[in-house]
C-alpha cells in the first residue's frame, strides 16, 4: 500500500505553564498554518533551543498546548547542540535530553523533554483492518530513487482522528531525497 | 559480509589552477590528517562555498590536488545554499550545480562541480572475487538500530589501492544513526 509523506522539521510542543513563562500569560497561541493531522497547527510563535555548546533559533511552536513540553530535533541538530537525545515516541520524554528554551518573556530549563522522534505512521483503526495490520505495531517503508532503500522500525500510531500519513524527520527526508507530499510504499510488516 | 563505515562531511577537491587563485601560487597543500583511502588527506586549508542564497564557511580541502575541482555536499547543505546538485559518482561533474568558492586570496566561480556523492564502497579486485561480486556494480547495505534499514544503490568503486570501506554522507549517517568506524552489513546484491 502507498502512503503520503509528511516531513517534520525541528519543533516544540509546550504545556501551559511553560508557555506562560516563555511568552507571557497574556499571550495566546495563534494558528499560522493548519497541519495535516486534525487539530494540529504551526503557530505564529518561535523560540530558541540552547545548550552549553550552541543555540538553534527560530524553532516553531506547534499547537495546541499539550499536557507536557517536548522538543523534537534531528540527529543533525543534536550534533550542533552537543546533546544525545533518545529515539522516542511522542510523549515518552522520561529521562530524555536536557535543553534550555528561550522565549521573548522568559527561559525554561528542561531537565528532560528533548527527543528524536521515531519514524511513525498515523493510521485509523479502520485503515488498520483494511490494510491487514491488526495486531502490528511496526512496519517497513520502501523508498525509490538514487538514495532509496528501506526504513525499518516505522511505528503505527492509531487514532480514529488521524490522517493516514508517514511522518519522518529532516534527516530521513534528506538522506533518502524525499519531501513533504511524496508517496512511498509500506512494503512489509515486521 | 561486514564493512566499516566512513562518513564524509562536506568537502572540496581542487585542481591546481583553482587552488592558486584561492590560496596563492606560493601556498602548498599540507597534510592535517591522513584519511583511510591511501594517499588521501584532510589538508590544513578551508574555504567558503557561496551561492545567491547563503554561504557555508570552513569547508575542508581534501588533498592531494586533482585534475578537476569538485564540491561534495549533503542534501541538507543544498537546502541551505538553495541549489539542487545531482547525485553523482566522484569525478562526474558535467552539468552539476554551480557555486562560488571563496578563499583567502581569491574567488572561483564554478559553473559546474557541486554534487551530492553517491553512496559507495571502496573495494579491491581481490575482494571483488573473494566476496563473489564479480560483474556487479552496486550492492545494498543493511543497518541495524532504531533508525536502521537498507540503503540501496551503493556503488562499488574498484581499485587495488583501496581500503575496503563504505562511504556515506552526513545525511545518511545521521538518518540511520551510524558514525565513522561503525560496522554494517553488505546484505544483498542488486
Amino acid at each position: 500500500m502507498m502512503i503520503s509523506v509528511g516531513v517534520s522539521n525541528r519543533h516544540v510542543h509546550l504545556k501551559q505553564e511553560d508557555f506562560d513563562i516563555l511568552f507571557g500569560s497574556d499571550q495566546k497561541l495563534e494558528i499560522l498554518k493548519e497541519l495535516s493531522q486534525p487539530g494540529e497547527y504551526a503557530s505564529t510563535l518561535k523560540l530558541s533551543i540552547k545548550t552549553d555548546k550552541d543555540i538553534i533559533e527560530d524553532v516553531r511552536i506547534i499547537g495546541p498546548i499539550r499536557e507536557y513540553t517536548q522538543v523534537e530535533i534531528s540527529k543533525t541538530d543534536s550534533f550542533k547542540l552537543g546533546i544525545n537525545p533518545p529515539i522516542r515516541n511522542s510523549g515518552d520524554v522520561a529521562g530524555s535530553a536536557s535543553v534550555t528554551l528561550i522565549g521573548p518573556k522568559g527561559t525554561v530549563e528542561l531537565s528532560e523533554g528533548c527527543i528524536i522522534a521515531n519514524r511513525h505512521i498515523h493510521i485509523t483503526n479502520e485503515e488498520i483492518q483494511k490494510y491487514g495490520l491488526t495486531g502490528k505495531t511496526k512496519v517497513r517503508v520502501k523508498i525509490d530513487g538514487p538514495k532509496g532503500g528501506i526504513m525499518d522500525n516505522v511505528i503505527l500510531k492509531k487514532s480514529d482522528n488521524y490522517l493516514f500519513e508517514l511522518h519522518i524527520d529532516t534527516d530521513d527526508a534528506n538522506a533518502h531525497l524525499i519531501k513533504q507530499g511524496d508517496t512511498v510504499e509500506i512494503l512489509e510488516i515486521e
